[in-house]
């Protein structure tokens, strides 16, 4: 049966097809990111506003007519802000706009001041004699260019989850780095960083605009100073949960397919397109399968992941809780980069499966997406935690290309979404799931199926 | 003699033209908003960088080589901005991103809290019934849209100014409004607001996203209720000073063509559009004059303007001082809208001038401006108030489809000037300056020459 090609019948071809129009006249995602972003906002994990969101969206889930609701409880540490400034003091005085990193260490109450050393890039960093950085600011100045792959979210997210650890080790007393970002706004961007093995020491994003200021001051010859005061750091652990919802599957309801996105976010914005849109995207897909006469044969399972910001612990949770079985969880995807429209799918699935790809692809084809079948599909974010025990995992490409000019800012609002946009993603994944749920046949899902897959 | 027309030599305009092209080549420009932006930073008036920032310049235009440089003191009410905060604690408790105005005064310590009652129009407000705003915060919720005139800036600048009053005479507490902004980034437009005849009241922007959701909370139908706490006011009155430097004239050194912009800048960024362009084309434009093996028979006069933020003081005082001898400045033009290219040249002359400006024009055309004779020209903000005693004046209109983006946030950042249009103004002015200093005849500057003028 392992070889035996999946197909999908040419009438659930059609009904996906019908899905996708109707998809494409919903407002049920749009409605989701309106409002969580007006009536909770930032969703900072293990913050107040954590248990709030989940609560918000069970209800939610209620409301949309789910046949089942349910948490699974996922712990990880609290990490807390409670402020942060920064200013250069010389050789000339100017306030910074600056955001602290996820797992940043306080500053000495008062604040600590130190000269800054610069760095154009992470390797510079690397290759830098510890004796040069003992007492010292280290800054990262690396920059990133906005493409639709969003492919150089590599240098940024590198240097901001790698660089503060780094310094560290090398006796720097803090680090800031400029922003992993596109825009040149005055917001920085946070995001986390990893101080695993190294002692967690201030470490902030300075807004592109700050970040361009520090060089020209650093550029004069002339010492460079900062005042750095944050005062945030982790206050043991939090235990918050997937919030998972499901349509019972008519033939199969024990497999199923799985979509979602994080339920929290950072907390400078209200967190709509990072990732409000992408819980929002999976319910809505959801949304209109529901409207079918007939539950589909396997189950549609949305998940609304816990803290996937601080790395993954919903993602992670959900595939230890769900390895055993994970056969049952026949594909699934995550959308996780804001809900500008898919241009590609691509998939990690087994060769037998192909087809049945091929034949999601064509109905998606309208959308304007294209289907590289060479490339895999990892699934997304907290998803690629799950396609690392063996879930198969399809990955519908956003175009990244705004994204990250608003990722982790203060600019992460609802007016970021185009309705449009967010409805072609909600078409994308209905027809996914719907096909995926009808699919006579497989698509390799078993435990450890995908061990040898390098991506 | 005032009816002969007013008329430019073929040398000079070849001399013009030859200037026009070298300014195409010279950074001095980019250089004064760099240094100014990085080394001195943002220029409120009356606060510690008033005086830094003229005693900068000073040292600036000395370094240039300017024949002379002095000063004329100018008084204006000092405003104090110490913090601001405000949030919305009902229905759903979420942070804004506020700034207050110039001029606003300070909340009860501890902040106020009040019912919001919001409006769509500055006329909405003014028909509003006092008896409903009676303790209450007024919000009003224009927009406005980026055009290349900027003319949009008539709605969310009237709004800014005149709102906070008009909220006062009827009773409310305090003023919010939909930032004068086109853009939407989490980053409020400050700006002054004027309470003359009525008692101040505190007064502040909102980001067109947290403006987007006070006004999703208000459609709601539920009571929305704000903390604000606003810490500012003013203390007693200031001297700063005009800037003024010269090149002196080889034939009518008491005669002189004047340009500048204005030095104050507002707080949140580091005023690089909004001024220290302004005042950065002139001197750029008067630097490529300067090397010219003689000098022009008029002076030339660049002038760096105190406080135009709060009223153009420095405007209104240059007036004062010089209107007796207003005839003296042949021609005036001030540059304040950014450094994006000029694209229009109109002006506010005596009619025997009109061929002479047509002259100017042609020289221009290459740089992609185009003449409006039908239109007047000011002079721009500060110059606008000289104008108004009598001098004759050009505008150069710049491109401000992307001025009201960042203009009075703290985007105002140098990243925001584009070098090469920076050097195309320059060359606009460097043209202007010259061939008014040449011509043969005037432009009809005299003292309330322009007062039966429409505009
Ligand atoms: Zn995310
Ligand atoms: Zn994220
Ligand atoms: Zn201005
Ligand atoms: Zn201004």
């Amino acid at each position: 049966a392992a070889n035996k090609p999946t197909a999908i019948a040419a009438a659930d071809l059609e009904t996906a097809a019908h899905l996708r129009d109707q998809a494409l006249q919903d407002d049920t995602a749009y409605d989701f990111v309106a409002g969580i972003t007006t009536e909770i906002g930032a969703r900072l994990a293990g913050g107040p506003n954590d248990e709030k969101a989940r609560e918000w969206t069970i209800a939610k889930f209620h409301a949309l007519g789910f046949d089942k609701v349910w948490t699974e409880p996922v712990t990880y540490p609290k990490w807390v802000r409670r402020s942060e400034h920064g200013e250069i003091l010389a050789p000339y005085a100017q306030p910074l706009a600056l955001v602290a990193l996820g797992y940043s260490a306080a500053t000495p109450a008062g604040g600590l001041e130190a000269e800054v050393v610069g760095f154009p890039t992470l390797d510079a960093l690397k290759a830098a004699d510890p004796a040069t950085l003992q007492g010292k600011i280290v800054f990262v100045g690396a920059r990133m260019q906005a493409y639709r792959d969003g492919h150089d979210y590599g240098i940024g997210s590198a240097v901001r989850t790698g660089g503060p650890a780094i310094a560290s080790h090398k006796g720097a007393a803090a680090f800031l780095l400029r922003s992993a970002g596109t825009d040149s706004n005055r917001l920085p961007h946070t995001g986390v960083t990893n101080f695993t093995g190294a002692t967690p020491i201030p470490a902030a994003a300075l807004s592109a605009p700050d970040a361009d200021l520090l060089e020209r001051m650093l550029a004069s010859g002339k010492p460079v100073t900062i005042r750095l005061a944050l005062d945030c750091g982790i206050e043991g652990q939090y235990t918050g949960a997937n919030v998972i919802a499901e349509l019972r599957g008519s033939k199969k309801p024990d497999e199923y397919f799985v979509m979602g996105g994080h339920l929290d976010s950072w907390d400078p914005g209200t967190g709509a397109i990072d990732d409000a849109a992408g819980v929002a995207i999976a319910t809505g897909a959801a949304k209109v399968i529901a409207g079918l006469p007939k539950r589909p044969a396997r189950s549609i399972r949305v998940v609304a992941f816990a803290n996937e910001e601080s790395g993954l612990f919903g993602g992670k949770s959900y595939a230890e809780t769900h390895k055993a079985t994970i056969g049952k969880a026949v594909l699934g995807s995550e959308s996780d980069a804001g809900a500008d429209r898919i241009w590609k799918i691509t998939a990690s699935v087994k060769p037998a499966a192909r087809d049945a790809i091929a034949q999601i692809a064509a109905v998606l084809q309208p959308l304007g997406i294209e289907y590289d079948a060479k490339e895999p599909g990892n699934g997304g974010s907290d998803l690629s935690a799950v396609h690392a025990v063996g879930m198969a995992a399809v990955s519908l490409h956003q175009d990244a290309t705004r994204y990250f000019d608003w990722h982790h800012t203060a600019n992460d609002t609802l007016d970021k979404i185009d309705p449009q946009q967010l409805r072609q993603n909600v078409a994308a994944y209905a027809v996914t799931a719907y096909l995926a749920a009808q699919a006579d046949g497989d698509f390799g899902s078993k435990p450890g199926a995908w061990a040898n897959e390098h991506e």
